[in-house]
């Protein structure tokens, strides 16, 4: 039964004159506590990335850095076969990037959240998900790691001590294994229902899966994508159910 | 005095997950007669060109090559320092891909238009003109050059005999030249205002400049550029007024 | 026993002020009598490529198209896990690019050959392979596809009647089943012992694999792959071999 | 006279599998004194970036950050209109990058030094020159900014009392204001005559310029680049000469 949760979301998605999903990032941040903020490879070029951290200041939303693999056309939802120094080189560029750009505006990095495929191969791949820590270890030891409990990105950031956050995701569907099912396309999603199913998870612990069951679920961060269809009704209709739930919605410290 | 014109808009200018203005296409399409399609440089990966050219194929609307400077973070509206050479080089890979594609579905090109930063520096510079129709009456002397009359490539096309379709702005105000007057960011226009200019310059051949002076103007082909804001709605106003004034609305020909 | 033969190798794959390998496309030239040419995704801009068809021209070498996966980065050597329509559409754009600027030299194709991560996904992936060749039969039918006999490639261009030219690799080692053996980094090769392998190839129709097996070899084509380090050094001594033994080189016909 | 002269060369300015000018990056390093290492936008990528670094420490050569135009193809030699807060952001941005990848290898950056066209037009324009001086003051104010004396880039940094370091172009041609003759493609130099200037400039510091005038220059440090035909030849003969004039090569310290 929690009392406060954080509730996370992308932003600053857009590339130049270019905004993703319904362009939502104004109405969004008002509502959430961290923003994960696209950094160059899969979006966000660096005036993006300023107006972002602004406006993100603006409504007191925390600031994650959210690197994706490097392709535009592809949003950063196709993997890439990289090696994991590439790859990790390539996180660290995008979180130096940001936290350069953020120190300016006279802000600090509250967490590191991968994007899309990237996301996936540190869930699966133990070589990136060490080599990762291993850099986050000596470079942003302070920088809780948005993550799902038991992946291999959880598993390698744990093993060395690193703070990590669980993540609950709203708009996604749960297998029996308390996994993600992954879709090409999320369909369009109730509000009202995604809202109860947020707020048992915040009160029992537990999420229905796809195939009936109850699942538990253990998390300290709400995540909606900001590119889900109606990602802001989704949103709206989470945080509603939880001030009227009275839980706090504010973002993660240890 | 009028009987048939045509209206021609950008399309496809998106860029994989994204979408420009409005985002609009699908609803611009059954109101206009051709389409200028990004091809890759300034917007529109390879899918994106394909979805825009069987969306204009449904719609009977003829298709143009929409070559721009290589610059996905600035949308092709900021100039490059590049060469005449290298420019037409540009131009050449953009147009040969686009009619590739088209070919793959039965289509032929249409015209050719220059985007943003690249259509202004035909404009001015005698040196890309002269090298981009030299190009251009080797490799696509069928194609119109759609273009603002009096400018560098309208005369560098009309000297070597090229085709050539002039382009009345209906979301532009005009100088008393004749000319365009740049913005960098173009105010939402009233509708109706707009739909009148374009009657007015249908039926009469003239438009009011900024400074109130009546200037004449010539053209085949009205210009909505679909990231006016309001684009959709400017769009509806003017072919409505065309269509009540019993102007048809057809794809340039010769 | 052959008395001609077709070389062919990668030319064309700097990008603006860089060059690869030992940038040695200006000696190749005049040892082969086909080239690969890259067409902008994973190096070759249009200026680059423009330059590659006139030096082709010059020394008479017939010109392929050399397309591969969106990633100059990576070289197109890194697999982007993309749909084969995305795929097919990015290989198609790539194609009439090349084509374009051919045209305009009074040049015309003469293959195609698929680049680095994307010849062997062409090579495994039945449904690429089978969407690839579904366009390339609209769209170039007249172009042989350069491959590996027997890969998904080979035989799914079989299945429509598509020309095809099977290549030997003379800088790849082959394993017992006629596959060539992958290495991140080719080792530098000793000349004499590739242009024996190369010629024995040509006579006997058999290729030693790296158990020491004799396995028989079926090729219209060698490739040297031009990023092969001392691949001057191997071409010199390959075409030396083939003069002195009198087989012809020159570009495949049917 | 000078008893100590920093020897400063652009560095690291491969991408993926390219590299430029000689590609003398490890041949060059225990020649100078300091580094630029480019940052990704018109040179380096991650990896690149990082194996730089590497090379550079265990040569004891300082690094300075090396931020160009967004312009892969043309090498940041082209200028891009963009607006002095994008170009900034931009230059920020890459800054960032490589301070983070500097710091995980326990490096600090030592300066900053623009390229190609920025370089250029930081000289020129002084929209650009304020609002970059106003941004290193606030995030990089200890790390002097490589600049030609009397540049828009030096006035602003001077008013706001940043540091800055003079530098002297061995490679360059100066007219007789002390300004550097710009020419697209730098000619082949004679290593030996390049040597003579330099020790000229270091003892009387003065320089001929195109038209035989003597010239005064003040500076603290030489500047060589890389990717001058050459180069390595060059900078041979000016590390020769200063070692045996016995001034001494080591990196700027204030």
């Amino acid at each position: 039964m929690k009392l406060t949760i954080d509730l996370n979301a992308d932003m600053g998605e857009g590339l130049g004159a270019w905004t993703i999903g319904d362009g939502v990032d104004a109405s969004m941040l008002p509502l959430i506590s961290t923003a994960n903020v696209a950094a160059g490879f899969h979006a966000g070029d660096s005036t993006t990335m300023v107006n972002t951290l602004r406006d993100a200041a603006r409504h007191g939303v925390a600031i994650g850095v959210h690197p994706g693999f490097n392709d535009l056309i592809g949003f950063g939802r196709r993997h890439i076969d990289a090696s994991p120094e590439e790859l990790v080189n390539d996180v660290l560029y995008q979180l130096g990037a940001l936290r350069e750009l953020a120190n300016r505006e006279g802000l600090s990095l509250h967490h590191l959240k991968l994007h899309g495929a990237l996301f996936m191969h540190a869930a699966r791949d133990e070589d990136f998900a060490q080599a990762l820590c291993a850099t986050l270890q000596q470079s942003a030891s302070e920088l809780p790691i948005y993550c799902l409990a038991g992946t291999a990105l959880d598993l390698a950031a744990a093993e060395r001590g690193l703070p990590r956050v669980h993540e609950f995701y709203a708009d996604r569907a749960y297998d029996d294994q308390g996994g993600i099912v992954f879709v090409r396309r999320v369909a369009r999603l109730d509000p009202d229902q995604v809202a109860s199913k947020v707020l048992r998870a915040c009160h029992e612990g537990v999420v229905a899966s796809t195939s009936g069951r109850l699942v538990p679920v253990s998390f300290q961060s709400i995540c909606i994508h900001s590119d889900t269809p109606g990602a802001l009704e989704l949103t709206k209709a989470v945080r509603g159910a939880l001030d009227e739930a009275g839980i706090t919605v504010k973002a993660f410290s240890s």
